[in-house]
């Protein structure tokens, strides 16, 4: 039997980052979403309804009343699961079990031990996992990595410094999901600091900082939170690395910037959107105060990175293959996340021995 | 009689940063450089030939020999004293005591104790304290206030970042001063950190940290340096205000950059050369993505921050007036960089209580 040519693709649930999902594996070429579950099944129609009149799929997928019943489902290969992290853990290990690949959304769990065991999971029962960062995906980051490696034009590392903050509005501080501390623990450090922390390991090729030291800048403690815990608003961290360092800010109440400098002995690479990129920007990134012209495209858009990550992850379970890449990436990044945050509750730096 | 219209002006060393300094006090219009001390008479007068014959004052200057002559001169107004910081203190109060109005380089002192009695002494002689940030004076910080007060473009203050580095070669990390811990025991922490402090200290009107926590990121020990102290190669800050946050980074060894970011609630403000300037050079700082266009000069130059300042400091005691601004800004920047210093050795956030 010849191996399939398009992923079928099951979404749980109907969070509002569906919507560029959905386009995103229609623009891939070799994913077709499948059917879309929620506790709520018509709450699915609807959101397939919405989705399929701007973005039809050849075949209106089906909507699913309960999350149990599209991971039984066989006419499924993979899920994407953008659920809560507070319960996220739970949906991906079943996933797992019933042999769905996985992307997720970030951050990957509520700590590393969560973590460890989704990850455990896949491994045993052979499925592929992936975080949805997207800017890990498109030509960008391989024009970057050839700038940085460019010996003589930026020479050594030394420094990473990102930012990656928007300032949500009342209603947001009152309501939104991401300050509600059993839903989302890590508040804007999930949300946000997990760019930073993930694009300074890349800046570094993935060696782990040997100490890191984080501190809750603002936290929330909402009234109608199930948990009684802060949650961070603001986060500030520095992770030591052998011979340069990396320094990160995030927060729920900066204006709207996604920034990073990486600086070596001989030069300088800023970018003003390392997380998130618009169409029609086009001089994105800078070595020196040299604008290097890369194409960009923001999010749902044939060349956008989030098409890119669709169609590679599919091509990758497609081909039978799994790539311990990125289940690798996710958990350094959650490591280094765990640390910051163990270090700003006890104020100390905390080592990643 | 009349107040004189020209500040007599004594330059203490022969350090090259003078060759800046000379030619923007002939620029600032009442001033004038009327003698050159060094302890060797010879330089001295090879400092006066090389500057007169690029930028010569009516009458040459005199050269003396030695620093208490100079001090003890009737017809000097002022000095300007870049000696090392291990030893302007003595230097400074000496100035003070023989009535001089002194403009020091930064860092303003070795230590806040030392400032103190550098300080106590101007005041006690009733003479004119000003430390040589440049960035301090010029039209831009103007234009970048205004943006900054603007509730509606920029919001509330909730974040600077800043970096000043450049990196040094083998023969300057083998023999610079800034790496001679008994001459500038503070490395670049004093060198290049205190333009992020100031500036940090400027966008937040002047009130200092609750706390700070400072990070000696690389450090050097020279074998010929009379001190046998680890002396700041690259260094690392967050200063903690109440609702509001400072970051910043200094070193010997990064690239050539001195950019900042002003982050409110509404907008951004970013400046590629917070601390110098170049000419030619328009559109130097931002608003979101809006280039602010400001013109530039490199110092010196006719309208360049350095003519400012000597221009702002000669009008100041010219007028007979005096402005406790300046030693307070100092003062501040010192007490800062004094707890950022502590916090590295203990290795604990430092309060400024």
């Amino acid at each position: 039997m010849a191996a399939p040519k398009t992923l079928r693709w099951g979404i749980l649930s109907t969070a509002r980052i569906g919507r560029k999902v959905w386009p995103s594996i229609l623009l891939s070429g070799n994913g077709v979403v499948a059917a879309v579950a929620s506790r709520d099944r018509a709450k699915a129609q609807a959101f397939i309804d919405e989705n399929q009149a701007a973005n039809p799929f050849p075949e209106a997928p089906r909507a699913i009343g309960s999350y149990e019943e599209l991971l039984a489902a066989k006419d499924i290969d993979a899920v994407y699961v953008p659920l809560p992290t507070g319960i996220r853990r739970q949906w991906l290990i079943a996933a797992a079990a019933a042999g769905k690949h996985v992307v997720s959304e970030k951050p990957s769990a509520a700590s590393l031990f969560d973590l460890q065991a989704i990850l455990d999971a896949c491994e045993h029962h052979g499925v592929q996992y992936m975080d949805g960062v997207m800017f890990m995906h498109g030509p960008r980051l391989q024009l970057l990595r050839e700038a940085l490696d460019d010996g003589r034009a930026f020479g050594e590392l030394r420094r990473v410094t990102s930012t990656f903050s928007f300032c949500g509005d009342h209603a947001f501080l009152e309501k939104d999901i991401r300050l509600d501390s059993s839903m989302e623990p890590l508040g804007c450090l999930g949300d946000l600091g997990w760019y930073c922390v993930r694009f300074s390991l890349w800046a570094g090729k993935w060696a782990l900082p040997r100490t890191v030291k984080g501190r809750i800048l603002r936290s929330a403690r909402r009234a109608d939170a199930a948990g009684s815990d802060q949650v961070p608003l603001a986060f500030s961290g520095e992770l030591l690395f052998d011979g340069w360092s990396a320094a990160f800010y995030c927060s729920f109440d900066s204006h709207l910037q996604n920034w990073a400098y990486v600086e070596g002995t001989a030069g300088i690479v800023r970018l003003e959107d390392f997380a998130f990129q618009q169409t029609g920007r086009r001089a994105q990134f800078w070595k020196g105060t040299e604008p290097i012209a890369t194409d960009q495209y923001g999010d749902p858009h044939p060349k956008g990175q989030a098409t890119h990550l669709y169609r590679t992850f599919a091509g990758l379970v497609l081909s039978g293959r799994r790539d311990p890449f990125w289940p690798e990436v996710s958990w350094k990044t959650q490591r280094v996340l765990d640390a910051c945050l163990r270090s700003a509750q006890t104020g100390a730096d905390a080592a990643l021995g």
